[in-house]
């Protein structure tokens, strides 16, 4: 019996540059597109009357990009579930995914060239907007922005059994990549304001803390997204613990005076939670 | 308001060797471990009581292990299930993931040597195990598992729509990554049988399929493993459909005949269910 | 000045199915070339007479291997190279380099069946041709080999000073991705039957071997190919040292009789030699 | 016989923090040490006399950080060049490899915060000390440096073959992950300031060029850095060609303006030089 279906086009790669005389501005997007409906007979008989093909999916991004352009991530989201809601009679629920790899302009001289960009980086912007016939719901994001505290961060207090050997710290490092969703109240207008203001009030709140453990810490950068804007209905933070451990000198004849340190990439420990209003 | 919260500890790495004279037995996981409960205060306050390190979960894997022993992976995850609700007062939900990375023994003159292994891949042997007050859930699975139909396989009568390029084909390559985990009833005995047993059925109904579309196959592989495996109640299968194109090769004076293919791996379809009884 | 200059074409991916009735055969190549002659005047001037686009080297993979077919890919690599030789003047220098993706059949009731595959890995068989107007030398190898030991590996007698840590061991784990490459004599046939015997040779030294270090492996392994595969000339071996360290379970009351190790990916010890008749 | 060998420890992480009451600095390195020299009964014999483990020279790397500090990553390259020299008789030839991952500061309130960080990205500034008992020789570089123009960029005027099918165009999108390495004449001081000198020539030159090709320009970005840079002896540059084709509309009625393109990663050009004084 099929219980839940999904089909859909991932990793369709667009470039649309736009060109205002000399200066040129340039969208780069990686979109995923994932359709939920009355498709069991094409599962179980093979029947594909009324499956759009993923490559006609792959098709209308480019063709609506070419048609009406390429504002915001969201916006173009937007109008990618509703066209599909529009045509596909089997569709109930879609869902589009969008990664918006952002270029900056090469400075030349002290001045910002028109045609010529470099990738700003590592971070990425995220999109995810999802449609059925009744509703639009709007989830903007960050991933991959890698954030380090080298002081104003412990971890103490936990319960020890006969497994524990974690030293207690009042004074270590917390690195992280952090992956941010938050999503919108309605589908409001201005998409890169807002997330240039969750971004900043992210990072500030990170600064900032005075942090017991990473769950505080998320914690904090949450309640600080949905207390400084308000377009925002509720936020899921994902922060890997990225260990940075104290390198034991020791044995050379030398002191780490919290100076030294191994980064590591496994184990990490990884926490995740979801804060709303 | 926290709504939904999650801890643990990811990529932990054990690799078990087990003596017997000359012949060495080796189990070679990687562990995720991952704790749902009562730990509200730990995100709103930075209160750590209670609050398990994450460390000590990766200690607990290398105590366990040494203590009991690693025979199965889905074995190995019910008893780290079982100790962390023992001993955490505040743990209401736990899942355990563990990822088996199998090595084969190396042939010295038609004969399997005891100490000296290669790696058998590229596809992995996957487990979880989720576990509450009241119930244990164990799904296995297996990932990474390339497989290719040259023969018997279709995509035709689907609509068509102004932005639709993509031929009918009665004759083309399907190619996907199978990941697919499935649910036994209950906790069975004997996991290693039940585990080959479903990914040869899978394998089979792969090649034998007489395919319409990725759909079709994925849905016929599923419900051979219901059919041929008792002990599973559902089945999960996610297959992207990795596009091999036929090269057009008439500029070059050549016909194709459905020799050349250029091997793509983006954009990709990526087709998904869950087949239950 | 220009004192050094090579282009060419990367990542060229072609999948060729030979069709015997029902029993087809499968090729899966990466293909790249790399190009080195007198084409200063390209970079100096942007003068692109006699440059050959890679583009051009692309299509000109799918048409040699759609007009006479792929054996192995050495020997494709032998024809691609005299192609670009014979047609464009400029060029002194030719690579092409060649990743072969092994697929072995499916089986199914205990045959195997004619158009269905799954991959075999993880490691994968490699060739490089170079081509001048005077000779071709032809490479062959394979790469991400994963191999172990779990006895009779020794490391110990090495100099220590202030910053030595590491106790000496008589019985630790080996553990390498082997990438390995080696030079025929002339342009021999029947390059498969080599490949299985290098192959071979290389698994069964290692296995076998009393290591007294990657080093001393190494070498064994490279002499071992030497005395029994007579049509290669030399070979060049990478091993890195994949550290799989005892953990210290005294802290548990438990101790660690050689049988539970972490497997770890950085930092990573690194092993080469080119041994030669 | 052993004809060419070498051995050292890669992917060595170190961050070291330096703090000035509030205001913390950070450097955060991989390191990678290859030793040359009069090794070979390690091979032959498994001697290990005289062999400094790759464990030790980890050892070393934090070792000397803590004791003298790490400044400029050649500097510290340097030191370790130096070091390792003076204490091992049988090296000859030693090379450290060090990729720098550059954190800004994050802005509070519109001022840098002493004690958080965020990566700036994606590309990295490496080093590359080469030392014998003779001379030493710095290189510096950066990669993974990914920059794009939309204007100014052709490719006409090459040969046509009959596997030719790729159009001339006088208006494409040039992209690429530009990887460049430079020689210093001597052992410089200040090399932060020669570093960020190269890296802003680069990406003036290449926005400024009237490009023929991805060779015409490769090259005059590398005599840019050569006129403007007089430390730089010679420099090498790596330019993969991203291509950037153009989505063919007409299908859907409409007209590709040189707005939309997909971007590829396979298969890609491949662009490399090395020009000196």
């Amino acid at each position: 019996m099929l219980v839940k279906a999904a089909y859909g086009k991932s990793s369709v790669r667009i470039v649309r540059v736009t060109r205002h005389g000399d200066r040129h501005d340039l969208r780069d997007l990686t979109v995923a597109i994932r359709f939920e409906g009355d498709y069991g007979e094409s599962y179980t008989d093979g029947k594909n009357t009324g499956v759009l093909p993923t490559d006609t999916m792959k098709n209308t991004v480019y063709a609506l990009a070419a048609r009406d352009g390429v504002t915001e991530p969201e916006a173009f989201g937007v109008a990618l579930v509703r066209h599909f809601l529009d045509r596909n009679p089997l569709l109930r629920h879609v869902r589009v995914d969008l990664l918006d790899h952002f270029w900056g302009r090469i400075q030349v001289g002290g001045r910002e060239h028109g045609q010529a960009f470099a990738r700003v980086g590592p971070d990425s912007r995220t999109a995810r907007v999802t449609g059925t016939r009744d509703r639009t719901e709007v989830d903007a994001g960050v991933t991959d922005l890698l954030i380090m505290k080298t002081g104003h961060s412990a971890f103490t207090g936990y319960p020890r059994d006969e497994f524990t050997t974690l030293p207690e710290t009042r004074d270590r490092i917390l690195a992280t990549s952090l992956a941010a969703t938050w999503r919108y109240t309605g589908v409001p207008s201005d998409f890169g304001t807002h997330w240039r203001a969750v971004r900043s009030t992210l990072l500030e709140a990170f600064a900032e803390h005075d942090s017991r453990s990473v769950q505080h810490t998320l914690h904090d950068m949450g309640e600080a997204v949905l207390r400084c804007v308000d377009v925002v209905e509720s936020i899921h933070l994902v922060m890997p613990n990225r260990h940075h451990l104290p390198v034991d000198l020791s044995a050379f004849g030398l002191e780490n005076r919290n100076e030294i340190f191994v980064a590591t990439t496994e184990p990490y420990g990884l926490i995740e939670a979801t804060i709303a209003r």
